[in-house]
């Protein structure tokens, strides 16, 4: 299986379901990107169909929102 | 680790989610509970923190809201 990719901008709801995700599924399963940091990854999350953070896109190429942290337009600022 | 149990209500984003999350953390690690079918199950899920289905509780109590299908209130109906 491919990496699943978690989204996420530094927000207490976004490290909270990182622990929790990164437990579940593995550390070994997942790439953890801080789009709040790596700004310029911030389309490449968008262009995913990543409406919100924290948000987990799974190798088969669906969004899983979870809970909610803050919206990409919240992100770019 | 004890199981995740995965709470839905049967409605399209919730089986499209429960999908990934079976295949992401194991079918084995994660009990599935249709609380519109199991309906006395409907308090216990409140209890636990979930507010809108589909909904994911880690085995340490935490809630994880994936996506948005429906509130707990419309479960009830």
């Amino acid at each position: 299986m491919s990496k699943s990719v978690f989204y996420h901008a530094g927000c207490p709801v976004c490290v909270s379901a990182e622990q929790d995700v990164v437990t579940l599924i593995g550390t070994e399963n997942v790439s953890v990107v801080n789009i709040g940091e790596n700004r310029d990854r911030i389309l490449e999350a968008e262009d995913l169909g990543v409406k919100s953070v924290p948000a987990l896109v799974t190798p088969n190429g669906n969004v899983l929102h979870i809970n909610y942290g803050a919206s990409i337009e919240e992100v770019k600022g």
